[in-house]
C-alpha cells in the first residue's frame, strides 16, 4: 500500500495557507490575485509530481496522469470564502497531490492513473461550483451571463482580469474515469461530538435559495409620519423574523436555513430606506421540508403584499440543488480503509455543506471523506483540524484510492 | 423693503445644484471633493456680495458684513446626504446670500449688518451639525475624536485631505448677533397637504439614537444545526421587528422611529453571521415618548439576552438632542412677513427634522422658515419645490430679516 509523507503533506498545506493569509485565516476568493497565485503554485506542484499540469479557462487547475487506463479523479477547490478558513477546500486539493505522489513513489501503485484537480469558485463569489459545473458541462450560457459578485463585478471581467479570456475550458472525458473522490473537513461538530476520526459521506443535502427584494419609498426619517411610510427595511425585518418563527414547525431534524446577506439602501441612520434585499438559503437531505418552506414563504409574502406599502418580490436566487447520494462502490473502499486505520472510530454521515462532489456526481460515481473540524467551526478564521487527523485522513484516502484505482484498472 | 432678484436666486441655486449633480439629485457629502468645490464657490459669491468671506477649519463658509451694529446671522448647510436632494440645506444658504445682496442694494437697508453662513456636515457623514456645533463651541474633543464616516474614515483625515488642517475655526461672537434665521424646505407633506405656502417653525423635535451590536458565532450555513447556532442577523431581525411591533402603543401622534442602517458580517449568503449592527433613531417634540421608547428597548434587549446565544448591547449612538423652541421675537417677524405676502396661506408647525438652528438656538435666539416640499419627499433624488414657492420664501425671509435687523440695530 502507498505511503504518504506527513511532513511534505503538512508543509504544502501550510504553504498554500500562506497565500492570502490574514491572521489564522485565509482570504483568497475566486479569481483574486491571491487565488490565481495559489493556482499557479498548485500547477507547479502538480507538474513536479509528474502530472500534465494546466489551468483551464475558468481557473480549474488540472493535473493529468500519464499512465494509461481508467483513472480516479481526486480533488476539491482552493478558492475561499471572503473571510475563510485555511482547510476548506485546500485540504482535499493537497490530499490529492500527496496521494498522487505517494502512489507514483510505490512500485506496487506507480502504474495507476490518478488525476488531480482544484476547482474554481466553489464558494460562490460569482457562481457556486463554477469550476466543477464547467468541467461536467453544466455551466450554461444563461448561468454564466448572469454571474456577478456582490459588488456587481461580472464573472467575464474577473476571467479577463485573471488572464484567462480565450483559454480553453477542460471538459470531463467520462470514459476516462472510474470515479471522483473529494476529501474535506467536516465543517460541523458531528465527528468531534461522537469521538470519530473519519467520516464517510452518505449523501449531500439539497439546497435552495430565495432572494427577496423590498421596494418602498426613500424619505426623511424626521418628517415622514409613520402612517405614510413605505419602509423597505421594516418590511425586511418583519419577513425575516416571521420566517424564523414559522420554519421550525416545518423543519426536519437536520434542516437548516440562513438569512446571511442583507442590503439596505441607502443604509443611513437618518433616512427611511426605500429599497432592501435579503437572501434566504435552506437545506435538507430530502425535498419535503424544502417544499414546505417554499409554501410558507409564499404565504408570508402574499400576506404582507396584500397590506400594500412595501412591494416584496421573491425569486429563486440560484438553481436549486437536489439532494444527492454518494456512490456505493467508492464508499466501500473508503470504509474499508477507515476500518483498517481506525477500527470502530469512523462513521457514515450526510454532508450538510454542498461540495463539488455534488456537481460531479451527475457525471461520475462520486464519494467523499471527512476529517473532524475542531469545534465544528468553518467559514471563519477560527477553522482548524488536528495535525494527526489531517495525516490520518490522507492515509485513509491513499489506501482507498489505491484499491479503487486497481479495481478500475 | 428690499427687493430680491428671482433670476439671480434661481441661477445661483441651480449652479450649486450642478456641483455634484447626479440625475435630479446631488451627491455632495461633507468634505468630499464636490463639497469643498461648492464651499469655495460659495466663498467667492459671499465676497462678490461685499462680505468678508472665509472657510474655517471645519469647513464652515462664513460671510461677514462690514456694517457696524448688532447683526442677524442667516444660513444653513451645503453638504448633502449620500444620495441627497438639491434643496436640502442649499436653499437656506442661497437665500442668505440673496437676502444679503438685496439688503445691500436697497438704500433703506444697506446699513444693516447681515452675516451669512454655510455650515459643514449637518447631514452626519462624520458628526451631525459638525459646523454649527463648532461655531457655538459645542464640539468637544471627545465628540470629535470618535467621529468617523460609515467606511471608518476618521474626521481628522477628512479635514486634512480637504486642506483644512491647522486652519482656524470660527467661534460665534454672541454679542455681535441679535439672532439666527435658517430657511429650509419642509421635507414633509404638511404644507402641501394643507395648501399653505409658508411655514413658521414653532420648535424642533428632540432626537435620540441607539446603536445595537449583536455578537454571535460565525459559522457554516450548511453544517451548523439550528439548535447550536448563535446567528447575529437572526437576533437583529427579531429585535427590529419587536421594536416595530411595540413602539406604536407608546408613541405620540407625531413620534417617529427609524432603523435605516444595518451591518451584517460577513454578509454572505452561505455563512451564519457572527456580528451585526443596527441603528435606531427616534424623535418627538416632547421627551415623554422618547423615555417610553428607551424603556421598551431595554426590556426587549434584557429579554433576548436572558435567552443566551447572541449577546446584544445597546449604546447611545449620539448625544441626545432635546426638543427646542424657536425664538418668539424672530417668529413674529417671520409671521408678519408671511401674512403680508400670502395672507392666510401660511401656518405654524414643528420641525420633525433636526437642523443647525437647533444647535445655534443654545447660543442665540433662533428661528426657521419652511417652504413646501413637493410630495413631502426629501433625502432622495426626487426632492423638489416649485419655483414660485422658492421665490416667495426668499421674499418673506428678506422682509423679516430687514425688520429684525432694523429692530436690533
Amino acid at each position: 500500500m502507498p505511503t504518504i509523507r506527513p511532513d511534505r503533506l503538512l508543509a504544502d498545506l501550510r504553504h498554500l495557507r500562506s497565500i492570502g493569509a490574514q491572521g489564522a485565516g485565509v482570504v483568497r476568493p475566486a479569481f483574486s490575485a491571491k487565488d490565481m497565485e495559489a493556482r499557479r503554485w498548485l500547477a507547479d506542484r502538480f507538474a513536479d509530481a509528474g502530472l500534465e499540469a494546466s489551468i483551464d479557462g475558468v481557473g480549474n487547475v488540472l493535473g493529468r496522469s500519464r499512465n494509461p487506463g481508467r483513472a480516479i479523479l481526486l480533488g476539491s477547490h482552493s478558492d475561499t470564502q471572503p473571510t475563510g478558513g485555511w482547510l476548506d477546500g485546500a485540504l482535499g486539493v493537497i490530499y490529492a497531490l500527496e496521494v498522487a505522489r505517494a502512489l507514483a513513489e510505490d512500485g506496487a501503485t506507480a502504474d495507476l492513473p490518478v488525476d488531480v484537480v482544484s476547482f474554481q469558485d466553489e464558494e460562490s463569489r460569482f457562481l457556486g461550483c463554477l469550476g466543477s459545473r464547467s468541467l461536467v458541462g453544466a455551466l450554461t450560457p444563461d448561468l454564466e451571463q448572469g454571474a456577478a459578485d456582490k459588488d456587481g463585478v461580472p464573472l467575464a471581467d474577473a476571467i479577463r482580469q485573471a488572464g484567462l479570456a480565450g483559454v480553453p475550458r477542460a471538459r470531463l472525458a467520462r470514459e476516462r474515469y472510474a470515479g471522483f473522490i473529494e476529501a474535506h473537513i467536516e465543517q460541523g461538530p458531528t465527528l468531534e461530538d461522537t469521538g470519530r476520526r473519519i467520516g464517510v459521506v452518505t449523501g449531500i443535502v439539497g439546497l435552495r435559495g430565495i432572494r427577496f427584494t423590498f421596494r418602498g419609498q426613500q424619505n426623511h426619517a424626521g418628517t415622514t409620519m409613520m402612517r405614510t411610510r413605505r419602509d423597505a427595511a421594516a418590511a425586511l425585518y418583519e419577513l425575516a423574523h416571521r420566517i424564523n418563527t414559522a420554519f421550525p414547525e416545518a423543519a426536519a431534524e437536520r434542516t437548516v436555513w440562513t438569512m446571511g446577506r442583507v442590503r439596505v439602501e441607502p443604509n443611513a441612520t437618518s433616512i427611511v430606506p426605500g429599497y432592501a434585499e435579503l437572501d434566504l438559503q435552506f437545506r435538507d437531505a430530502s425535498e419535503a421540508p424544502l417544499d414546505r418552506f417554499e409554501a410558507i414563504v409564499a404565504d408570508i409574502v402574499a400576506d404582507m403584499n396584500a397590506r400594500g406599502g412595501v412591494r416584496i418580490e421573491a425569486a429563486a436566487a440560484r438553481a436549486p440543488v437536489a439532494p444527492t447520494t454518494m456512490d456505493a462502490g467508492l464508499r466501500r473502499h473508503l470504509e474499508a480503509a477507515a476500518e483498517k486505520h481506525v477500527p470502530g472510530q469512523w462513521m457514515r454521515l450526510p454532508s450538510g455543506a454542498f461540495h463539488d462532489a455534488g456537481i460531479v456526481s451527475a457525471a461520475l460515481p462520486a464519494a467523499m471523506l471527512f476529517i473532524p473540524s475542531i469545534g465544528g467551526i468553518s467559514h471563519d478564521f477560527g477553522e482548524d483540524s488536528r495535525d494527526d487527523d489531517i495525516v490520518l485522513g490522507c492515509r485513509v484516502l491513499a489506501d482507498a484510492v489505491a484499491a479503487a484505482a486497481r479495481e478500475a484498472h
